[in-house]
């Protein structure tokens, strides 16, 4: 295996090409979407939030016909219904977000993709807010590609796009409508080292510190660490009368979306917890915009301290 | 003006957009093919040397029709020779590149964006190696886009590009194939903060550290001295006996394209540059693999020091 850190990060199989896009997250999606949509294919895109919904709109521009499977925003896909759906209209392309940021919510992907290999689709994971944090296992799942950042479970700067291809993915490289983020180029340069892009050195350099220090922690010590200050802040928030969106079986530990109270001001609440204790929470996007606040533990943010820093300043902003 | 540091780097004209996209100098290159390549426009690109072909490339995936005017490499474009084929074939965008890395040449830039506007075509302008280095004056041009990138004539780490859009160009803006290029969300997350991607801080920072040294050195200042330097340069290889590839008026200040005397292993002296004297120069590309080194001076790197220990260097390698 070539890139041994990137590879064992994503758990890959053998065979599988694990590159970093010079990019964000966002460009690992269009990356997987350049190289798998054209014009004629049939996609079904997994929604349960915002980043589905980006891939159904990235997955139309490169001239795909996209088929939903759409969840309340909430909660967390139903494989059967993904099976419903293929079994009715097929697909050459199924897509998901593993870990939901839009609203807490784990989705089952290692069950979706083994239903897309059973109906013979290929098969693109984001797995942005997940990789480092949750368990990632592309070869057990069988995904055909999946990307994610750097700056989220991995802690590294933003700015680079880790994304894995499974050796039938590869079969697909070329002809791609991007340059830039065309496959088949990405590898000669990667592999062959032929000329394609000036990488940002300083992005790699950090990168590759970083999985460093996933391999010294460990990939299931960092997936406990994440799973326990989750657990921790999810047992404070309950002795404060608040809960999380999500079902319990549901919910990431990266990403906690907590339901705001009736009658409190949830933006009045950011503003004080940013100004008094300069710690930043995520608003509530789309239909989940002032109900819920996201409060992020990933990465080394995600430590005990910070969890009793956070609930003991929420508690005081909400008077509880 | 929004960006008063990028716009005066680039000598943009008020109203224009300057931002830097999140990626390397090739991705500035596309979102600039993105916004103005559609299936069924008629580009014509000026083709001095590798970064032209690219052009032409990325303007054919998205969906353009590509015509070239081309010139032997190691000469500059001769503008007459852009009118003739604008009179005869027309063209909705021209594209080219204004310094050119793979022969050492300067395109007449500015005339070639006067006859295009005469003849009613949009121009992209590749400023990859002189941004910051070689006059770029994109408001008296005329041009329409303008992209470069942070590790050249700028001296900060790779990983962003640069990029001005005229108020012309930004009327094109919506409906680009790319999401990740796409102006139009491009200017409301730099503009209104919508929500586009998670933008590299350190990158941010080092860019704009980067361009407070361009504004404390001045503009023509930092000009001056990348011309003298050029010009140390040329007049130390001249009393070695070797000479430049393109003629005195066409040559670049930022990357030196040197002849390789015959006889002379190339490949030898460059690994002997590299592990002698920790100096490392570029080799020539297609048509001019073997015939030619390229020598930068750019940025930071050019100094006085830097060119007298280049040429002492060169001279015990080569033994004149």
């Amino acid at each position: 295996m070539r890139w041994p850190r990137r590879s064992s990060t994503f758990r890959a199989s053998d065979g599988a090409l694990a590159i970093a896009i010079s990019g964000t997250g966002t460009s690992g999606m269009e990356t997987a979407v350049a190289t798998l949509a054209r014009p004629g294919a049939r996609a079904l895109v997994v929604v349960t939030g915002y980043f589905g919904d980006r891939l159904c709109q990235m997955l139309q521009r490169y001239g795909a016909t996209v088929a939903r499977v759409e969840t309340e925003w909430g909660r967390a896909c139903d494989p059967s219904a993904v099976e419903r759906a293929l079994e009715s209209q097929g697909a050459d392309v199924v897509a998901m977000v593993h870990a939901d940021t839009s609203t807490g919510v784990l989705n089952p992907v290692d069950e979706v993709c083994g239903i897309a290999a059973r109906h013979g689709a290929l098969t693109i994971v984001d797995a942005v807010t997940s990789l480092g944090a949750h368990p990632v296992d592309v070869g057990a799942w069988g995904a055909d590609i999946v990307y994610s950042c750097t700056q989220k479970g991995l802690g590294a700067p933003s700015g680079l796009a880790p994304i894995v291809f499974s050796a039938r993915a590869g079969g697909h490289a070329g002809g791609s409508h991007s340059f830039y983020f065309d496959i088949a180029l990405l590898e000669d340069y990667w592999v062959r080292r032929k000329y394609h892009h000036t990488i940002s050195a300083p992005l790699i350099y950090a990168l590759r510190e970083a999985l460093v220090a996933v391999c010294e922690e460990g990939l299931e010590a960092r997936w406990q660490r994440h799973h326990e200050q989750h657990l921790a802040l999810a047992a404070g928030l309950d002795t404060m009368g608040l809960s999380l969106l999500p079902p319990a079986a549901e919910r990431l530990w990266s990403l906690n979306a907590v339901v705001v109270p009736n009658g409190v001001d949830e933006a009045a609440v950011r503003k004080r917890l940013l100004a008094e204790f300069n710690i930043e929470i995520g608003a509530g996007l789309g239909p989940l915009a002032g109900r819920i606040w996201r409060v992020g533990l990933m990465g080394w943010g995600s430590t005990a301290t910070n969890v009793l820093l956070f609930l003991t300043a929420l508690k005081r902003v909400l008077h509880v």
